[in-house]
């Protein structure tokens, strides 16, 4: 299934005892329909606060609903924060994690002095001069295969032999007068990734890193509300 | 001052004992900076969930902070769903409702089967066939002069004598395929007028009632949460 959701009420995307998650309510519906607990596979975690245009996640079901049907169901039970936009099936062997081969995120940054009251959810709110160009600049030396440790937060699954590197393919920034979009499309992505390369970009659109190469430091970990996960890519079927 | 707020957290703008309001909210924190008590006239009163654009309110300061560090300051004191737009000042008879000549108000339908996370708070969400050349039509009748009784919802200033007359400039529907955006601007708006209209012309457009010529009944008050207040106008000063 692709599904959307509005990220901010949600403790992030993976089950936590006691928090409203994103996997917990979804996996709930699920159950619900199936009378028996269902587990699914997401293509990866999001954050607390981060939304989803088109998250994908994987199942298992028994009970012989058609597609069509099963999203509707699953629309009309879930809360209007996450809704299920797609629903095929797959192949017995498909996992919306480990087949996925790439994933492009979108972070939103609005610049104006005074962030409207619609956008504080869904944007980093930063009204302070930065070099546009330079953010630019910076932005396009993402892209390729690097090792990608400097822009990992710290976790357990990280240890000796886990692989950091990841390849980018596409590392843009839009820049509008009042707003910066920046679009980034990879083969994955570590914990807090896309949030460190923003938070690198802005360091240098203060001139405080050198735009053109490879950014000696991280910066400062942008704020979850502004990113969305905006689609996962797989290989084609057959 | 000119305020935008999203009304989704605030039970309208009116001052209620115990409930959170836009106008007890702006008055506490002007209150906080004069050091004693201000009270805000707002321009009208919006709904409980219902936003604005641009709402005006007035107000006396007796202290001499200037206008742009006063909206600043208040700024900083709001929560984010409510945003300071514009302070200015007015001649001391100004007053935000006795004064304005004219408002405009927008009214947002998402048509899609399934109603993005991200606008669940500011449309209404109608997955059902219109006919949008009968909802236009029925729009245009809406303009002129009227006895608007029929359009309000019972409140009781609205007792004998009182003047159920108003005048709308225009009244405008856009249709595209996924959305019906509705502009009405008028001398005044009686309670629920706006969401009274926007029920009318679903009926017109559920071929329900005639779309030319004026509407026997009103439909059902549409939610709130659809409904903007634009802009509010005044005479030119001077």
């Amino acid at each position: 299934m692709t599904l959307a959701y509005d990220g901010t009420e949600f403790h992030g995307w993976q089950i936590q005892p006691g928090l409203p998650t994103v996997e917990a309510t979804v996996s709930a519906i699920l159950s619900r329909i199936e009378e028996a607990p269902v587990r699914i596979f997401g293509s990866g975690r999001t954050d607390a606060g981060v939304h989803a245009l088109g998250q994908v996640a994987s199942f298992d079901l028994t009970n012989p609903i058609p597609v069509e049907n099963l999203r509707k169901a699953m629309n009309r039970l879930l809360p209007a924060s996450i809704r299920i936009l797609e629903v095929a099936e797959m192949p017995p062997e498909f996992h919306a994690r480990l087949d996925a081969v790439a994933k492009t995120y979108e972070y939103r940054i609005y610049l104006g002095e005074s962030c409207p009251p619609f956008e504080r959810h869904y944007v980093y709110h930063h009204p302070y001069p930065l070099n546009h160009a330079a953010m630019k600049l910076m932005a396009e030396v993402f892209t390729g295969t690097h090792d990608m440790t400097v822009f990992a937060a710290a976790d357990p699954r990280y240890q000796d032999g886990y692989n950091m590197v990841r390849t980018i393919f596409s590392s843009v920034l839009d820049g509008q007068p009042e707003w910066l979009i920046y679009r980034v499309r990879g083969t994955g992505f570590l914990k807090h990734m896309v949030r460190n390369l923003v938070g690198t970009l802005i360091e240098a659109g203060r001139g405080n890193i050198q735009p053109d190469q490879w950014p000696p430091r991280c910066g400062n970990t942008v704020p979850a509300r502004g990113l969305f996960l905006v689609s996962v890519e797989y290989p084609p079927a057959g």
